[in-house]
């Protein structure tokens, strides 16, 4: 298919067009960025959403009902999930197929699991990159959700317009240690699984937290509680994130300066791996690197000097 | 102090020596270069165990109690915790101290907050490097403790000789993904707050979730019930950790595929910075770099453009 035609099939928000227009940025081929070129222009419509918070509070059920919320609202919504633990289980694809049959298969709710982790990493990049091919397909609503909790997850939440952190009652003492780096993440918080023992206890420690933090844009983040299994509390939920959205204008200095520091982590992580693709792009160079790292192994050679070599060579 | 004076210090295994080794790593100064081609050569000899699992499982007590079992044996060890937000909270640094006041304040232990992601990232790159101190200042056990649970952790806690993964009876039903990704991860498996509900039915899940597993070295990993909080079980996961390590002999192939395969990922991390940093030594590259992320704040270009651009004019 010609170039052009891809890209209006794109914009038209073809299903099977945009499941490709993805993979191809999760395989980061060169068709990739002639194709991210063509899409970066017509962002900036859709309310992207992160979802972050410990495994086990029920993060996949509150995305599925907040979908299923908007979708017989009339909004188009897609699903982004990242998922590092597929890679290994293929459980990623049957666990789409499971969801998305709960969520209608249809045009106007599309589901996607993120796992690929190649040589040249890049699982941020892809990310966000398929969160602007949703947008520009036209998506009223992307939901970017992560299985694990770690420093990428974070910066891939902390890149959306309005960051949800998902809790759940009684977690126990290492809560405090999550929640004090999370407080600056979120945008809204939820307490799901509300019908459980020590909600309020929960809800009085996040307060707590919460009327410590000072936000540089004075947001007063809500907490929600919902029971996602029981599609409880999700219309609050929309509600607190239209709330957030409404709370900025767009030549909001806070805004301004968020949607900078957003396209600075953004371009630092294309341009390293672009840097990396180059150099392995390179006759030679992964026979090399295996070479290295097989000296590496038997301690003959340290790291340092093992990449002073690999780029000397070159 | 000069340079073999310091590295002297450190080979002696002096506590504030290690401290400042290991802040050069994390700054990343052209300094933590010349010290690693030193300690490099000088590692080898500690067993490095790796702990991850949910936020809320217990993870740091289940390490603090390990960590004073080895001590007690007359083991010097030493702990290296990820976590991702305590450049936030500033928690980190407090939460060592009251760490270490619990463990003792001596020689014999050492506990370290890695917490820095700046510009070149590099976090996981400055943790093996800090093992690597440890391992090289006499260390006999080297624990890496993630707070997180994100690909990166995943990467770092794969590094180690020995990886545990902690789970808590009755996770609900997010714990199905997580535990698909982390089979493959785990060497020890160990189910903490064993005294709570639900314990027997995690374990059987878990038995089954690993009979289906097919490792490349045949090992079955064995699963230790414990209850950290009340010094329970420890001794068995110290047996079980050794087991493991007394399962190969060093010059088996499936530990040489492993050890290969970690030297590459290292490889390759400090690869990725090194280019980075090059790129952003140059003059003005940083004035560039601001100018070009405004530019995509306000979509007047796209990221891979502006990569371009930065890779041409360099």
């Amino acid at each position: 298919m010609p170039e052009t035609e891809f890209t209006e099939k794109l914009f038209e928000g073809d299903i099977r067009t945009i499941a490709r227009a993805i993979t191809k940025v999760e395989n980061g081929t060169k068709g990739a960025a002639e194709l991210m070129k063509a899409v970066f222009p017509k962002t900036g419509r859709a309310t992207v959403i992160g979802v972050t918070g410990a495994p086990g509070a029920g993060k996949s059920s509150l995305v599925d009902k907040l979908a299923l919320y908007y979708k017989n609202k009339g909004d188009r919504v897609g699903i982004i999930c990242i998922d590092p633990s597929s890679p290994f289980s293929g459980g990623a694809i049957l666990g789409d197929r499971i969801r998305m049959a709960t969520l209608g298969l249809e045009k106007n709710v599309f589901i996607r699991s993120m796992a690929t982790r190649g040589n040249l990493g890049g699982l941020s990049r892809a990310t966000v990159d398929a969160v602007s091919i949703l947008d520009a397909a036209g998506f009223d609503k992307v939901i970017v959700e992560t299985v694990g909790v770690g420093q990428d997850e974070v910066e891939i939440v902390k890149a959306a317009d309005v960051s949800i952190v998902v809790l759940v009652p009684g977690m126990g003492d290492d809560i405090q240690a999550i929640k004090a780096g999370i407080m600056e993440i979120g945008d809204v918080f939820v307490i799901n699984k509300a019908d459980r023992e020590g909600v309020l206890r929960t809800q009085k420690e996040l307060e707590a937290l919460l009327s410590l933090a000072h936000r540089p844009d004075m947001w007063n983040p809500p907490i929600v509680r919902t029971v996602a299994t029981e599609n409880k509390g999700i219309e609050d939920l929309s509600a607190a994130i239209e709330s957030y959205a409404g709370y900025h204008t767009a030549d909001d200095e806070a805004v301004r300066t968020r949607k900078k520091a957003i396209a600075r982590w953004r371009l630092l992580e294309l341009l390293q791996e672009e840097l990396l693709r180059r150099v392995l792009e390179k006759n030679g160079t992964n026979d090399e690197i295996d070479r290295l790292a097989g000296r590496m192994a038997e301690k003959s050679v340290d790291p340092y000097t093992a990449v002073e070599t690999l780029l000397t060579d070159k």
